[in-house]
């Protein structure tokens, strides 16, 4: 093992700019964090921001990014790598043409036929590597649950990811309490639903949604009605909110699962936020308990870095490799 | 017939004020219209607007309004009215307590064991008996579908409303569209759609969430990834979007309509609005044609001020009676 810098490793997404600078092992030599995200970057742009992240690093050592930067908005557009695709196929399709080398997203095609639309996902593609380089028990297969704006549903055999589904259910939570008027009760409410009844609230909303024969639309309006005639607590009302529409997000890839011999999940994520998804997915018929990996990106750039030979093979010694923290 | 006023009836939303002054037969001597609704009131509140939008005529008639105008933000609060309920009915539940009588909006408490929540309305009620006063032919049975920010379904049967269902197809269309990525596409357009281009967007949309097992949630990302892939073009991406949120919303009551035996249907609305559901409404299996009446607020309103005596009975003569226009 050697302290000698190798590689410098970066998530670059939307809001945020994460740096690591790493060994041939792969450990940890320094980190950096900044909000110099696709959508905020600072005066001088992309290597402005590379330069700021970076500053005192040897910038003469190959970088490897994953995320938005790759997109249309990005440094550089990196074209999205067909599904199937595992760490071997990503790493051949690394994109090298610039400072930085860049992780493609991937693009599922769809099927047309069962009626879903292509995929696309930045980023996930990378955390996802890492979940099953953290996890090798997951290769063969399972479902990764990654929740957040777009949440990714990605269904893995044989170490690679063979679909995926996009839930668009952060963001359309988002837009429908800050925009509509189904976020006035939570707002005009005197003080905040105590745990117990938003927990209610959330169970409430999560069994409409999830028994509901038409989807969640036809609900929506309930989170006003039910508060208007007093069935919902105006302060619980965008708990009601979120479980209606994630008791919505769960029935169409819970099928799914159910119809694939039920393989292992995984959720990947914010930790409140995932809880809220374990919480869901066991009243859908998961077992209780499902594991929660808090953010494996590092892992993911690690594991292509092997693959293009910029790191050594092999699990590195020292407890400073794995970022991604598993809990429950 | 005479000419002497007899009665100010009022149509005050959220955004809009509109008032008449009538004769006894229900004859429009004149008229006023303002942004006045009550979210936009002007210095004074409500008596203010009251006096601006009546301004030289007799405040001592009587005076009848319907919309927001009688919720808990509005003039002083009414409250609902329970499905089932006609004209009678509304007339008698009449709010006189303040300076103009207020017409009570109407509540279905739903079908907790069908999975139905609660539902409200106000303003439509009078919509619908203006439609019922214009169209006899639709009281014994039919389906009124108004489209607007928060649509209603409304379910007639022997000259009452029965129940009805709410969709905010017209909320979730503008905050997708003006807050959320789904609308990026269409901004950045070039040029916009043509009408072949954006009729064949829209259309594809419907047929997607159409026949979608899940409901509409999960083909939501397809408006970016369709846009991604050069499959919908970008200036036809809202028609994409329009066609998804209305081929959704249409599902579950098509389904009761025809387990109901495919009772008459009228939309009640803004034509260009109107149009986009008559088209959809045919493909999912109504005859051609549906009948668009744009408004017919006056009409409810004079149902309800004859069944409270402040207008003669019976239709009026002179083609000044009618507001609502029957198209199509």
């Amino acid at each position: 093992m050697t302290t000698a810098a190798a590689l410098i490793a970066l998530d670059w997404g939307t809001s945020s700019l994460r740096a690591w600078l790493l060994d041939r092992t792969g450990a940890v030599l320094a980190r950096h964090r900044s909000a110099h995200g696709i959508m905020r970057l600072p005066e001088g742009g992309y290597p402005a921001a590379f330069a700021a992240a970076t500053e005192g690093w040897d910038r003469s050592l190959p970088a490897i990014a994953c995320g938005m930067v790759g997109s249309a908005q990005g440094w550089r557009e990196v074209p999205y790598l067909r599904c199937p695709a595992g760490p071997d196929a990503l790493a051949d399709a690394l994109d090298r043409d610039g400072d930085i080398a860049i992780v493609p997203g991937l693009l599922w095609t769809g099927d047309p036929n069962g009626g879903s639309p292509p995929e696309v996902m930045r980023g996930e593609e990378t955390q996802i590597l890492g979940v099953l380089a953290l996890r090798p028990d997951l290769r063969e297969r399972s479902l990764l649950v990654l929740p957040g704006t777009h949440n990714k549903w990605a269904w893995v055999a044989a170490g690679r990811v063979e679909s995926f589904n996009t839930a668009m259910t952060g963001e359309l939570f988002a837009v429908l309490r800050d925009h509509s008027i189904l976020g006035r009760p939570a707002k005009l409410a005197e003080a905040p639903a105590d745990e117990a009844e938003a927990g209610m609230a959330f169970r409430r909303g999560f069994d409409a949604a999830w028994n509901a024969p038409d989807g969640v639309t036809p609900l929506l309006f309930s989170v006003r009605t039910l508060v208007l005639t007093g069935q919902v607590a105006a302060a619980a009302s965008l708990d009601y909110l979120s479980g209606l529409l994630i008791g919505d997000e769960l029935r169409a890839p819970l099928r799914r699962w159910n119809a694939a011999g039920r393989p292992p999940v995984v959720l990947v994520g914010d930790p409140a936020l995932c809880a809220r998804y374990a919480a869901a997915l066991e009243w859908a018929g998961v077992a209780p308990g499902v594991p929660v990996i808090e953010d494996a990106a590092l892992d993911g750039l690690r594991r292509i870095a092997r693959s293009a030979g910029w790191l050594d093979a092999g699990v590195p010694a020292g407890g400073a490799d794995t970022e991604g923290e598993a809990t429950a």
